[in-house]
């Protein structure tokens, strides 16, 4: 899996709703839940998607709000598999009935 | 619930295994787990406590280490909730076979 040239990775970040790049290695998505169970179950849920890509982000809960931050740590940066991993997230936390971002 | 005093925080956490006061306000715990499989399933048994409590922890999971930050915001710093809910996390990992802190 290669480093993503900068303006490839820009370019797929824009198409991902809720994330954005936090500098040149990393990217943040943050989620907004109904209560703390419900943004605890969405860890849950994801967490099984991180480990079955073997690609594990870093995860803060902070009561409500979940943040999702990404890199690949042996491309020294973002590569297909952030972007991909980013797009798995979204579409977990639509189809849970968790309330709105 | 009464903010504690420094010297009585102090006291309290001395007894509490893995916990560091951050500042005045804050203190944190940190715990070690075989695989990330297991520290998330911590993070949904001490969310559970946290839940019952009605007080929680900020949570950050960084692959197999899971970090717990804890306040009263209502009392502007440190409570006897703090500290017991500290107790009651140590007794949740504790309690898993999860590996050494």
């Amino acid at each position: 899996m290669e480093k993503l040239a900068t303006e490839a990775a820009d370019a797929a970040i824009a198409s991902l709703a809720g994330w954005t790049r936090q500098d040149e290695k990393w990217i943040a998505g943050s989620y907004r839940f109904v209560s703390f169970p419900a943004a605890i179950a969405f860890v849950s849920q994801i967490a099984e998607v991180a480990e079955a890509m073997n690609h594990h982000p870093f995860i803060g809960i902070d009561y409500k709000k979940v943040t999702l931050r990404l890199t690949t740590w042996h491309a020294g940066g973002l590569t297909e598999l952030d972007i991909r991993s980013a797009e798995r997230y979204n579409e977990v936390y639509q189809a849970s009935i968790a309330g709105q971002r």
